[in-house]
Parts: C-alpha cells; structure tokens; sequence
C-alpha cells in the first residue's frame, strides 16, 4: 500500500523528486519554523510544474492518503509540517519558482507559488515597479506560502495584506483538477470570490500554484523617522494625523514599547536605538512619496513639528540617508530576536481596534500584572493595522522554561479573553495551523465556523489537503 | 399553504410590512430598472431589524418559498426582482437603514444594509470622512446591494471595488441564523474569507443585513481636468505616467470615444462638451491631494505638460472651480442617458488588462463593423481599472428596437468571444444576475462553476435565496 503510492508519486513526478527517509534527510521539512513542531512525513514531493501537482494529488487521493503542501516552511503556527502518523505527504511547491509574466502597463505580474518573497519583490523592482508585501521572512517565505495565509507585514496600512495584492490565483482542487484562474482584472464579477476563498485557508481548500499580483509604481522617495510619544492613545492621535497629512503617503506606522527596545537595546547594543529611555513608547513612520526627496522631507517635517504642537511627539528624528533609514527598521526588526535572546517567551499576533487599543493596553497589561506578578511585556507591532505583537516575558530572574510550561495557556487565556472583550482578533496575520484550530471554537462566531465546516466538508470531503489545520476535526 | 405562509411573514414583521397585490401596487419592487423583466411575488416583506430578517427567512424555509433580496432595485442584470411565478418573496432592506456606529480614530463606519449609498456617504462626511464608492445611482443604491454585487464605479483605480471597503458583515443564512461578523480590524486570519464569500454573490447565499466599512480623510482638495488624446494607446500611456507622478493621488481615470460625446454634445447641447470634436479619444482625470489645492493644481500641469511633451495629449483643461469640474463630471455620466435618447441600445460591461485594450477595441471596433455594417460603437468607461462599458447603438436611421430583436445576441456573442479571447470578464462591475447567467457556462472556467455549484448547494442546499441567480438551475 505505502510501496504503491511511493511508486505512484514516483510516476507523477519523477523518482529524484521523491524524497524519502531512506535516502535524504527530511528534517527541514518535518519541523516548522520555531521548533515547536516535529512530524514524520512518508515522503517528501517536489513537483516542477502545475501538472505534476495535480498528478501528485490525484496520486495521493487514489491511495487515501492526505497532503500537506509547504512552500519556505516559516509559517509561525504550525501549519506546513507533517504530524507524526508518518502516513502524510509534504507537497513541496520549491521548485514551482518561475516569474510567468510582467506586464508594466497593467501594472501586474505572473509568479509561481514556489517564487521566495524577496525574489518577487526584485523581479518587480528590476521593472522599475514595486510589489509592496514586506515581512521578517521575505529572504525564505514563498509568495504561495504568503497567499496561503493571507500575510501581513509592514506596508499593509498602504497596500493591504497579501489577499488584496492578489488578483488572480491558479489552485488544484482535492480532485487533483486546475482552476485556471490567473486574471490580471481589477474588476471582475462573474460568480463567487474563490480566489479570496483560498487566499488563507492555508492548504486546507486547494493548492496554490500560481498568482497574479498587484503592482505599483516605485516611489521617487522613501524617508523613514522616530518619534518617542508620551502615551499609546499619543501614538494612536499621532496616526490620525499622518494619516491626514500623508493620506497613502503613510506607507509604515510601527509602535514599539520601551520594554521591547530596552531588549534591543541590551542584547545589541550595536544598533544605537534612539529616544527609548524617557517615553512608554517609541513610533517608527515611513513616508513613500512620488514627487521626491525634498517634498518627502517637507511633507515629514510639517507633519512632525504639527504633532508637537499638539503635544503628540516628544521627539523626533527623520533619517538622513537610506542607511540611516535601514537602521531604524532594523532596530523595529530585531525586538524578536532581542527578545529570544533574554529568554523563551508567549507571543501573540492580535489586533484590535484603532481606537480601542490604549484602552485595551491598559486592561490587559494590568490584568497580567495582577495575575502573574513581575511578568514583562514586550508589546510592538504595526499600530497603523491595530496589529499588536503582545508578547510575554517570564518574570526577570525566573526559569522562562518552566515558566512557559506552567504558565503559557493561562496568559493565552487571559490575553485572548480580553481580546475578545475589544472585539478583536486572536490571530491577525499569522493564522490558525495547528497552533491555534483549538481556540478558534471559544473565540469564533459559531455560525461562521459552521459555514466554513459546510465549506470544508464541500471542497474537501475526504479531508485530505492540510488536515486539522484551521479546523479541528 | 399560501395564506399559512403569509400569516407566518405577519408574525415575523408585523402586518403592515407585508404587501400584497390585493393591498398594494407592488409595481416598484417586481420591475427592474432597465425595465427588461417585470416579474409577479407572493409578497412584499420589510422588515425592521436583523431578527426579523431571521424571521422571515425561517418562515419561508418552514414553507418552502423563495426568496429574493432587494436593496434599491436598481441593479443592471436582473437580480433583485422576483420571477413569473407568484410564490417568491420579496425581501426588502430598506427599512434597516441605521448608521449604527462611526469611528473617527478607527476610520470606520457601520451601517445597516439599507442605508443608501449617499446617505453613507454623506454620514462619513459629517464627521470630516470619505466613503469613496461613487456609482450613478448613489442617489437611490443601497449599500447592501452594492456589497451584494460587488458594485464598482468611478474611484475603483485608488479605492477598490464595494469587496476591498468593507471590513466584517452581518448575514442571515438559509437557515435563518445571524453571522455577527461586523468587525473593524484591518487584518483577521481565523479562518476561511466569508466576508468575501457573501460580497459578490447577489442574495444567493446569504442576506448581508450591516458591514462595517473603511473611511479614508476628506482630501485637502480635489482637481479634475480634461484631456484629449491622440490614441486609446496614448490614454494607457497618459495612465502609466499619472499613476507614476500622483500615485494614490489619482482617483479618476475615465475614457470617453468620440461618438459617444457626440451623443452628448447633441442631446444636451447646454453642457458644452470641450475638446471632443478633433480627437478619437478624451479622459478625465481627478487628483485629489492631501496638501491642498495650489499643491494638486501644479501636479496635474506637471503632468499634462510632460504628457503633452510626449505626445500623450494634444490638448487639456484644468477645471478652475468646483462647479466646473462637476460639469466635466456630469459631462461623461451623462453618456448613459445620451445614449438613450438617441434610442435603444445593447450595453456591455467588460473588463480587460489595461496593456490590452487598445489591441481588443481595435480588434472589436473591426468585427463589429465588419459584421453589422454602420453600427455605432458608444465606448467609454473606467480605463484606470480596464472596465469598458463598450455599447452598441444601431446603425444611424435603423429601427432601434428591431435592431436589438434581431441582433442583440449576436452582437454579445461577438463581444464577449473577443473579450474571453483578451482573457477578459464578460461582467466587470454589474454582476451576473439573470441576465448574464445562461452565459456564464461559456465563459467562466468549468472548475471554477463547478466550485460555485458546490458551494452554494453546501450553503444553500434548498436553493431558496435568489435561485435562478448567478447559477442556471
């Protein structure tokens, strides 16, 4: 039975392209990206074109057998290994990689799912365009991957997460059949959004194997600038007006708290973070803007000399070269690692309302403090999505090992509780996977979540593509 | 069985909100606004709230009735009228037309689905806010029609369709239960898009009763100007270079062919159509700035010069007042009625890549004369998203309604093959309906329908919302 679907995949795809324990190590596939996940796959397939997916599929539902599709494997939920039957297949789209097509005048490109983020965004820069998805893991994410759920990132207040940079989605059904529907049409109305449908769903539906993308003109000037504010609710007035005086200007609105950066700050003293010491909070803006380096600085300066005024910026520094500018988004970047560096932590990826977002600091960071005294809140994120990175530091001086282990479901709970309360989400732009397809029954509308069983049962009755992810069986 | 079924409609929403034809002319609501079906409903039910919406739907699924959704019934393919049969009900919104929330620091609003469109609009602009979805029948459109369908309209090319505004729903199922789906947050990945799912499908599987929307500022000021071009390549060029140097700055980009203006300088002689009489082409263009108005007006003469350098433009004018640039406005939306009073007329709604359509109208303008000698083709619509409203006026002195009779389907049928071979959309912003359904089959992927079919039996199994719609039976 297992020697027959190994020859089956085999025939699909080739006998190099079938990787097995016997012969390869498939650790890189069998464990997700923070380690928190080792599964044990049959067999590890690396089709090469759209076909052989299709083929693979049919191969694996003609033997019973279940898929899990990956692309770079850095998801952060546990959605692209293998569980630990040893029955699954990883379908790798790796070598799916090639740019089909750009087309300058519909301001559109063509990639394969397997394509790694950062090669996208230099195949539209090589165009003199921009493909605006931004992300810790553009060096090793494929675009597929970034589809499959829904990424976020950095430039989302602008340009929107990966759902509305995509047009047109090429995917095979659990049949193993094509939907050709790779469309470079901003407006079409023929039938049901499936393409939005299978944009996050994460394998679940269908496999994505290749995309039309959403591009757009370079901007003549991207200036970058720090601002420390005296409070979360400065941070969040301070966003409202950039967003009036910048409009789609406002390409980045990051918030950092001064527990995160006094981890940068610690562990990598190297980077020289600004303004941190006196201020609850530090901004980081970015101003993209079409007309050029000097209106860019006017437009900045204005906006930041406004905001003190108003008693919004305690301080500001604009960068004064491009070097300079990396500088303050590495500092943003390196609060993970930073914070991995002082000790295994909880992390979170919520979001909220703008405007109830200081309200919801203050409830959550007291409730926290009551319930688990000395505990340390590393809270950063892009405020200008109401995306926060409420992450949870065991106590200075305390075991973080045993901490996470006695304490990480009662924080998850406590977090999540007040999540909900502000009508927020548990997940804004990591997804479900595994990690979290068992919370998603307490903190879901239950009619939604019936629907999307409907939906599932539908398009996947057998199960068989990624299950247990989203939905738990 | 009737009269049970009625009396179980007035115990949903009380007597007075359930018309009959023995107590009502129900002429409004069974005739769509192109006036091509009139069809006959059991009743008329209106109710008040999101339960009673439940309500009725629990009573017509209890009595085996359909029902059809109806928000201004002013749609453009036959989708919100009842059928022939006089057993289907006609579930109207507009009493459920509250602004139920505005949250300035969140920029959002949420309303109920029979708000009109500009009453939206007009609320988000007391609080010093933007909605931007702008269509000719705001006046008398709901909102959740335009979500329904997924409208469109003339500031798509920065702000997106209806789908790419709206945050989170409120929908009554076939079941008659409430997704509370009404959410303000930019980036939530637990789970499959339902959102998605309901904008677009036109009442067939489900009833939208609220969403939240995005607002954007007001901009500081908005200029609207009028070019003549040499070429309809030219117009993509002049697009290129004005999404180059306004970027998000552009909010119109509009294309009007000579005889369509003709049909306006002839019909409505007082509104002075400029530039249209040497030209095959002209565009109107909108910038709105978030600087003001000295600022937008020496971007657009930046623009208009360069473009004139390169032979993009032959002539321009810059509207110098808002009244002035209403008239350039109401100018290309009075092509529509133009049109109309010249006689009947076959009306597309197509969209094709952008780098594309100059090749497609070449391509089609040939065909059509080639096949129908003297036709006029009335071209003209929303270049900046590829969306044509590319209309076919018989040849002068012709019988119009003969014309139509005889050669109605043959002219689509020649369109349409064109568009599908421009790997185009047969139905860019009006939606399917009834109209376009019987085409669908010819035109959309087989997998794709095939899909659709699926889904709306997975959530509709009783084929009871607006059967008929979007899918052939």
């Amino acid at each position: 039975m297992k020697a027959d679907l190994l020859n089956a995949l085999r025939a699909a795809v080739g006998p190099a392209q079938v990787l097995t324990r016997d012969t390869h190590d498939l650790e890189a596939y069998e464990r997700d990206w923070r380690q928190r996940a080792h599964g044990r796959a049959l067999a590890v397939v690396r089709p090469g074109s759209t076909d052989e997916v299709a083929a693979v599929v049919r191969a694996c539902a003609a033997h019973g057998a279940s898929l899990v599709p990956q692309g770079g494997n850095t998801g952060l939920v546990v959605g692209s290994v293998p569980d630990d039957s040893g029955t699954q297949v990883v379908l790798s789209l790796q070598r799916l990689n090639a740019v089909r097509a750009i087309d300058r005048a519909n301001l559109t490109m063509t990639v394969e799912a397997g394509c790694v983020l950062q090669a996208v965004q230099q195949a539209a820069e090589a165009e003199g365009l921009l493909f605006p998805l931004s992300l810790a893991a553009e060096g090793s994410c494929t675009i597929g991957g970034n589809l499959a759920t829904n990424a976020g990132g950095t430039q989302v207040l602008r340009y929107g997460n990966a759902r509305e940079l995509c047009l047109g989605l090429e995917v095979v059904t659990p049949e193993g059949e094509v939907w050709h529907g790779l469309s470079g049409l901003r407006k079409d109305n023929t039938g049901y959004d499936l393409r939005d449908l299978f944009v996050g769903s994460e394998g679940t539906l269908g496999i994505i194997t290749a995309a039309t993308l959403k591009l757009f003109p370079q901007p003549a000037a991207t200036l970058t600038a720090w601002a420390s504010v005296p409070s979360l609710q400065a941070a969040v007035d301070l966003l409202g007006l950039a967003q009036q005086r910048l409009a789609a200007g406002l390409t980045g609105f990051e918030v950092m708290g001064q527990f995160a950066l006094s981890l940068v700050a610690r562990h990598m003293p190297q980077l020289r973070v600004p303004l941190w010491q006196d201020t609850p909070y530090c901004v980081l803006l970015e101003n993209s803007d079409s007309e050029g380096e000097d209106h860019a600085r006017a437009q900045f300066e204005g906006l930041l000399e406004a905001a003190m005024e108003q008693g919004l910026v305690s301080d500001a520094v604009v960068a004064e070269s491009i070097a300079q500018a990396h500088a303050l988004w590495h500092i943003r970047e390196s609060i993970p690692l930073a914070q991995a560096q002082e000790g295994l932590n909880i992390k979170h990826d919520i979001s909220i309302p703008v405007s109830r977002i200081p309200a919801f600091c203050d409830e959550a960071d007291a409730l926290l403090q009551r319930e688990i005294p000395g505990v340390r809140l590393v809270n950063f994120g892009h405020l200008g999505d109401g995306n926060l990175h409420y992450n949870v530091q065991a106590p200075a001086g305390a075991d973080a090992k045993y901490f996470l282990q006695t304490q990480e479901s009662r924080v998850n709970q406590l977090v999540f509780d007040t999540v909900a309360r502000y009508h927020g989400s548990i997940s804004a732009e990591h997804g479900v996977g595994s990690l979290k397809a068992g919370h998603l029954p307490h903190f879901k509308d239950p009619v939604a979540l019936a629907l999307m069983r409907r939906i599932k049962a539908a398009l996947d009755p057998h199960n068989r593509f990624n299950p247990g992810r989203v939905l738990t069986p």
